[in-house]
């Protein structure tokens, strides 16, 4: 029986590597840099290479080892077969099959990053003792990972979760990142945030402190506790969406809990008084009971949930 | 080793009852009337005495039946615990234990009627073969089930998949029967179609078959397909409504395959043509390679997926 498990967290400029045991205690995690260099074929056995010295390091046997749980910018399917990882200049491949060759045989999951952090916050982070857990995390984009009853929401071309592209508002002219137009991130990240105060700002004449500069969704938060009344307004209009789309999530999947992460969601309780209204306004009445709790573990959650895939 | 699965589907005025080998087949079906007298406290009683009953005359053995599976028409928890029944007077109870009591132990299983009617589809309707499967019935109201790899998606409180309620359209003055405004039924049920359609009759004074007169969602096709230029636009917004809610729950879900079932659906063919360009519009690119089937087993399938819950 195996008693350490591996998490493996590829990002477009790091890789970072985590061992622990069972009951999800981190032992040891360092980093490597991402080497995206001739289609990101370097970067599997990099992290292979990385793994072996490390495990030999520590004296572990093959059969201490439980698995290796890899999370990929990108969708992947429940059979390991990543569809394209832009960041890493990756195909259609698959990923657990030539870890596993890598590796010598042991056992590899692989997984997209955003589900697998939520996994991981799950496991031992804000959605700890939760086992219908939607996590989001709020940066540049919005990220989606849905667990339910304790297994991963992965869909059938991995692209479970990805409620970032959830249509949200009609009528809207710019397009989003991914062709569409009106997608939950286009007004509830970081981006959108500050996408929609600019929008406020245009359409009226009163004062403000984030007139003429340039500012971010902390500044619109700090300048509407401050009581900058056109913050104010871009405050409550993202609150507005933020609860929109968690309360259309809700009504799909119905979790008991939302985890908020990313940088957004440093704004902590304050953040979630502003999604309240309109989620309450959205939701289905019968999956309205549901709590909101903040991500612990940040750049971590992609280690941890990864790891969580082998166990 | 147990040898038959029985399905149990609870509705509002028949219980459906079936018998079933490992494989699915359909062994013997029956029903009984639903009493919803004192509170529904007599169903689950005529449910066991009328099992019984056929057991004996089957002479089968406690150890050839596998399990019971028992769908109800409200959200059941995965422990079996349902959270109210309406139709049958139902309060909380856990439908689970009491039914393993009074079937002298045999193992049984409860789920929601809609969710347990998904399983079905999956397992020997128009989902057979695929795993990430969503059935949408369109009736009345909008009926939804999530099946993800193969498993129900409950949800934290039995509301996991009541698509129905997801929040389509902003500045509705109607109240949807949940409570709130602007709900996927209210739109693109069968009665949606009809309130959708009577609504683009009032805005115009073209001349229509549908004027003056009551109609249903098939006479609303009907005309569409014969030439009529205002259902052929009604029909065209039914469409636009349906693909846009499917749009989004893929988004969420990302599935292989949308089962469509309900009265509406007997339109075939022309209900996914109607669909197709606004879910396109909606999806997410990442899950748009999804399939449309339409419902095999009509009204079975939740005595079906009932047996399914334990197999």
């Amino acid at each position: 029986m195996g008693k350490y498990a591996i998490g493996v967290d590829i990002g477009g400029t790091t890789v970072k590597i985590g061992m622990f045991d069972k009951d999800g205690n981190k032992l040891d995690c360092w980093e490597i840099p991402t080497r995206t260099e001739n289609n990101g074929s370097e970067i599997l056995p990099d992290v292979a290479a990385s793994l072996k010295e490390k495990i030999k390091e520590n004296d572990w046997k093959k059969a201490d080892i439980i698995g290796i749980g890899i999370g990929v910018p990108g969708p992947v399917q429940s059979d390991g077969v990543v569809l394209r990882a832009v960041n890493l200049g990756w195909g259609v491949f698959n990923v657990k099959a030539i870890m596993e060759d890598l590796m010598d045989g042991i056992r590899c999951e692989a997984g997209n990053d955003a589900n697998v952090a939520a996994l991981g916050e799950m496991w031992k982070g804000g959605g700890r003792g939760f086992d219908d857990v939607v996590l989001v995390t709020l940066g540049t984009g919005i990220g989606g990972g849905i667990i339910c009853k304790g297994n991963l929401l992965v869909g059938a071309t991995g692209a479970g979760g990805e409620i970032g592209h959830l249509h949200l508002e009609d009528g809207e002219k710019e397009a989003c990142n991914c062709g569409q137009h009106g997608c939950f991130e286009e007004y509830a990240s970081a981006t959108g945030a500050v996408r929609v105060a600019k929008r406020i700002l245009e359409a009226s004449k009163e004062d403000s402190v984030l007139r003429g500069k340039e500012f971010t969704c902390k500044d619109i938060f700090d300048a509407a506790k401050a009581g900058d009344p056109v913050a104010k307004k871009a405050a409550d209009k993202y609150g507005y969406y933020l609860g929109k789309g968690l309360g259309m999530v809700a009504s799909v999947v119905n979790p008991e809990i939302f985890v908020l992460g990313g940088g957004v969601a440093k704004a902590g309780d304050y953040l979630i008084e502003l999604l309240k209204p309109s989620f309450a306004n959205t939701v289905f009445p019968g999956a309205s009971e549901c709590k909101f709790a903040m991500a612990m573990l940040g750049n971590d959650a992609g280690m941890y949930g990864a790891a969580k895939l082998v166990l």
